[in-house]
């Protein structure tokens, strides 16, 4: 089966922003369509890589350094390209991931400050050449997001940041969306979520015709 | 109080060559003459590294990928760097490092065969300029070794791995210490402990003599 058959999609945003219901819906319909469809997340996807984000999501692991973080999540992901992401594009699966490496761009590079650089490197290390085929980013204002993500419940370490630290992670997915149309897409994740997902819908039989084409 | 009171010295080798136990006898000389001394241990010496550090020793976790295993010590160097060894190095104490960077270029570099350029990049990036003042390298054949990492008890994740994976590890230190003799001194670890202790006394003193001359 050619590589050509499935492909990589990411959903990104920042909390709150919708990304984890719309995967849920978008593998729903890829699979009742007879697609072989594999759903995964970041940090995560494998054993280790639940471990790693345990320990990265656990609040009572307190500051760590944003080195420190950005390596937990580049080894998470290091285990999680390595065990399913490349194996199930190499059999024709699709793979919808919730997150990859724009969140480390977003949250690490800007919302840490950490800078792009460090992020590149490590992106072209552990990837070489591979990159999405499609980023579907989930845009809300910081706001209506943590608001979101506090009415789900207790927050997560990383949920626990400033707004600033969020406004500049929101700001560094839309300036990546910004800067190549061809792989990504900005979606309104304000509305509710069902016109979120007839928003994805179009974008998606648009992106598989002009693929196809 | 300035740099120069205090100084880093990691003690490294392979399983079972001594380090930990001499690195406790001459942290309780320098502790006696009055001294800070800080002892600690990579992965770990600090609550995220040593949660990392269970994670990498856990046998559970099976078969991890290369890259994962060296971005996952490097995350809790970064932490060690941050939280313990500048902190203390700025105060002026002794840092006594069981194992730092030298074990990455041993362990993964050549025992995981993931080549020394790697673990340089993560270690200008982390490190910048710092460098162990000195490092000992307790040298035991690989055999030797193993029988008394084995005689301790239960075997962890990396002490599983096969004589090969020593041999090259043992080498990698073995050419990092000859390359360097400022910085780096090898010691036979075969022998009794006390006789070990000599030796590293003998070394010490030396080298103080000459770092004041």
């Amino acid at each position: 089966m050619s590589r050509r058959s499935g492909g990589f999609v990411v959903l990104e945003g920042i909390e709150g922003a919708g990304k984890s219901t719309q995967l849920e819906r978008l593998g729903r319909r890829l699979a009742a369509a007879g697609a072989e469809v594999v759903r995964t997340r970041e940090p995560g996807g494998t054993g280790a890589g639940e471990r790693i984000r345990e320990l990265l999501l656990d609040p009572a692991l307190g500051d760590i350094a944003a080195e420190t973080e950005l390596l937990l999540i580049f080894a998470a992901r290091a285990e999680h390209l390595h065990r399913v992401i490349r194996p199930a594009l190499q059999r024709g699966a699709w793979v919808l991931s919730d997150r990859f490496t724009d969140a480390s761009f977003a949250y690490q590079g800007a919302g840490r400050r950490l800078g792009m650089e460090r992020v590149e490197v490590l992106e072209a290390w552990l990837q070489g050449g591979l990159r999405p085929d499609l980023v579907l980013v989930f845009d809300v204002p910081v706001r209506v997001g943590l608001e979101r993500a506090l009415a789900r419940g207790k927050r997560d370490r990383i949920e626990g940041e400033d707004v600033a630290f969020f406004e500049r992670a929101r700001e560094a997915y839309r300036t990546r969306a910004g800067r190549d149309a061809d792989r990504y897409r900005l979606i309104d994740g304000t509305p509710d979520p069902e016109t979120v997902e007839r928003a994805v819908e179009r974008i998606w039989n648009d992106w598989l015709a002009d693929r196809s084409g």
